[in-house]
């Protein structure tokens, strides 16, 4: 393996980021709504998606399965060696991109056949997965792939309906799998670590030119909605002052303190997104107003800071308008970090794949890496997303980032190979972890 | 009538004002809705709204006639006499009180009563007008009855429709009146002035413990709509500062300014009263925000100089944000001075009925009397609004402020009575604007 790190960019190499996104964009015509990009858990376009993978995936020596989840699993290496995976998400939020997601399964096989093109040979298996479910479309709960890996998918999400009243245990069923087999879906005993490859869906890495991020953690998030409640009245004949309850200037002058609070505060983002002014009009005074607030931060105790201080403050802005405030916590998801040793692995392939000291960020979306870290020693590498653009059809990638991915991926291997001691490490975690959820 | 004013209260004076909230509460009995008020331009209710006040008209000696725009005219005195002109409206808004509007036509109908009682001669006649249409519901625009009255109910206006597709011209037919006669239901050239009582519809005189208010201006309205535009971005992966371009922030930056402004502008008010964000979700950060604004003040220059000054605070608190803002004027209305001389008059009249000095205020809301004034020296009276609350079930008026009214308008007419040179300046004035409205 280390021969061909090495070597220098050929076409050859340019070739294989070219052909990873052919494929990306050859499961983007893998769609239920033609036209567009919408492929969402376990429908027909799936199937069709999981034909093309498997070809590549056999293509490269691999064995094919679909679990009871309908995760994608394609094993590379004997099935009783210890097993890093490797994988991301196959479905799509409506009208979709053509890399959230497929590119992490599609660069997962890159790595495949640039092992069998290389005749390396590894001490331990890859197992590739395309996870049927990440974006919640379908059952407005999200992640139904991985919880699956994990043997997290309870009785109450497999009983959850679609618009169409199909629940998802019926939904595994249409598909031809039998939801009786969901146990044997979950990760082997001899799993030691989880790499998943994503776009970052975001605009950090663009805006200071680097091609890959290396995530440290995912941040945690809180969901609330505020809902402030004044009076309404006649916005004419009701003047300034004391006998006006505006509860829209309350609520604004708090949107304004959650960003510069957020400003201040390193890492922390927050976001007051939707609002609603009950049955507003012009010439009416806002009786009431209700509007959403996302706060996310790597470190749980700066995003629980935050959001005392928001809760505090909407009191402080409604108080002065006679204006009462109400919220209600929708979410609050702790913060999950990748493991250290994985992360530093992968670091340090990324500086020497790019040249580049490795730029390390938290993710601020959620990706399975945070459902299969309950499990497993887990780390992700970002790829750059021009524009910052993503969950639209203009999503794209770079063909010299997906390169430069390819080639970190390689070192990555080649290094771990060479490292008994972190492999060693990876795998006590893992054991640890499946205890823990044993006792759980 | 010097007589009566002079005695002091007594049963008798306190049954009046019974009466006329009595009335009040009959006409709101007269309802498109059962179950509510609801009683709309020419609808069937407003029949038998009509039967009920010519009832009354009549047996104060009053000569009753409907014209062409559904206004209900009952005139005392001789027809070819200098008159006064005391109105208000008979339309209502969907599930209103039962105080707007009506009780100014009853008002003046019980000032009649109060001249027949004490067997007065006046040197003018007075008509009593009860407005067809002021609320705007049906036609969506509003003051069709008094613009009637001043000739300037237009062509446009006549081929507006209903949601059932009815136009005005369709609904004057149904209603058994000719639009042929329209031209007749202009204001009598001997008429030489308009009084208006109302309720005041806000929170002041109640705050301020005030029976009674005279109006000294309609408010000039400014109404816009502005859109800021921003990028919607996903609100987990886009950071703080420069990446990223939240409309809604820069929108509520725009909100506090609104209010901060107003508070510090003497009789100025500003609401932002309804928003919009686009497709907004929690998760997402708003690209787009779109939010009304209402100016009002009583002085045309303070009112612009305040919307020039909100339109430059929203293009810096977008600027600051990479945020586009574009603005729409949907009204700019100018302020309506009532006439000084009887606004002066009827605050001698206030001030020796109630013992109080009169308190002089801005309507910040339209009434038919900003209309008339451009063909009548105008005047109007509030009553005060228990609560502020008006376009509601629960709207009230206190019996003792009904009888302060009743005072304070056979004062008024004494004293119009006995000032002949008023009277000739009032009828010059009146003159002048009809000269000025044939050569406009």
């Amino acid at each position: 393996m280390k021969t061909l790190v090495e070597e220098p960019a050929t076409a050859q190499t340019s070739e294989r980021a070219s052909r990873c996104i052919a494929r990306c964009r050859e499961l983007a015509a893998c769609t239920d709504v033609p036209g567009e990009t919408t492929r969402t858990f376990l429908s027909p376009s799936m199937h069709r998606a999981h034909t093309l993978l498997s070809q590549w995936m056999r293509a490269a020596g691999m064995t094919v399965s679909v679990d009871a989840a309908g995760n994608l699993r394609g094993l590379f290496g004997a099935a009783d060696t210890p097993r890093l995976l490797i994988g991301s998400h196959l479905d799509t939020i409506a009208n979709a991109g053509a890399f959230d997601g497929v590119l992490g399964v599609v660069l997962g096989i890159a790595l495949v056949e640039e092992i069998v093109l290389t005749s390396v040979s590894l001490p331990f298996a890859i197992e590739v997965i395309g996870f049927s479910e990440e974006e919640g479309v379908r059952f407005a709960k999200p992640f139904l792939g991985s919880l699956a890996l994990i043997g997290e998918l309870d009785a109450a999400t497999l009983a959850r309906t679609d618009r169409n009243g199909v629940s998802v245990e019926d939904a595994i069923r249409d598909f031809g799998l039998d939801p009786a087999e969901l146990p044997s879906a979950i990760l082997n005993n001899s799993s030691f670590g989880y790499l998943e490859f994503h776009i970052e869906q975001g605009p950090v890495l663009e805006s200071e030119g680097h091609s890959l991020g290396v995530v440290d953690a995912i941040a945690g998030q809180t969901r609330m909605t505020l809902d402030f409640t004044g009076q309404a009245n006649h916005a004419g004949t009701t003047p300034m002052g004391h006998l006006r309850r505006d509860a829209l200037v309350a609520a604004a002058q708090w949107v304004v303190e959650v960003e510069r609070y957020a400003n201040e505060c390193d890492g922390l983002v927050a976001t007051v997104g939707k609002v609603e002014t009950g049955t507003g009009a012009g010439n009416v005074i806002a009786g009431e107003f209700i509007a959403t607030l996302d706060v996310r931060h790597a470190r749980d105790e700066v995003r629980k800071v935050a959001v005392a201080h928001y809760l505090e403050y909407a009191e402080i802005a409604g108080a002065a308008r006679g204006v009462s405030v109400s919220a209600t916590t929708q979410l609050d998801q702790p913060a999950v970090p990748m493991d250290t040793a994985l992360t530093e692995l992968l670091a340090e392939a990324e500086s020497n794949a790019t040249g580049q000291p490795a730029r390390k960020m938290t993710s601020g979306a959620g990706h399975d890496a945070m459902i299969v870290a309950r499990r497993l020693p887990a780390a992700m590498l970002f790829l750059r997303s021009p524009g910052g653009l993503s969950h639209h059809p203009d999503e794209s990638v770079l063909p010299a980032d997906v390169e430069a991915a390819i080639k970190t991926g390689v070192e990555f291997l080649a290094d771990l190979r060479d490292d008994s001691a972190t492999r060693a490490e990876l795998a006590a975690k893992a054991q640890a972890r499946r205890k823990r959820a044993r006792h759980a």
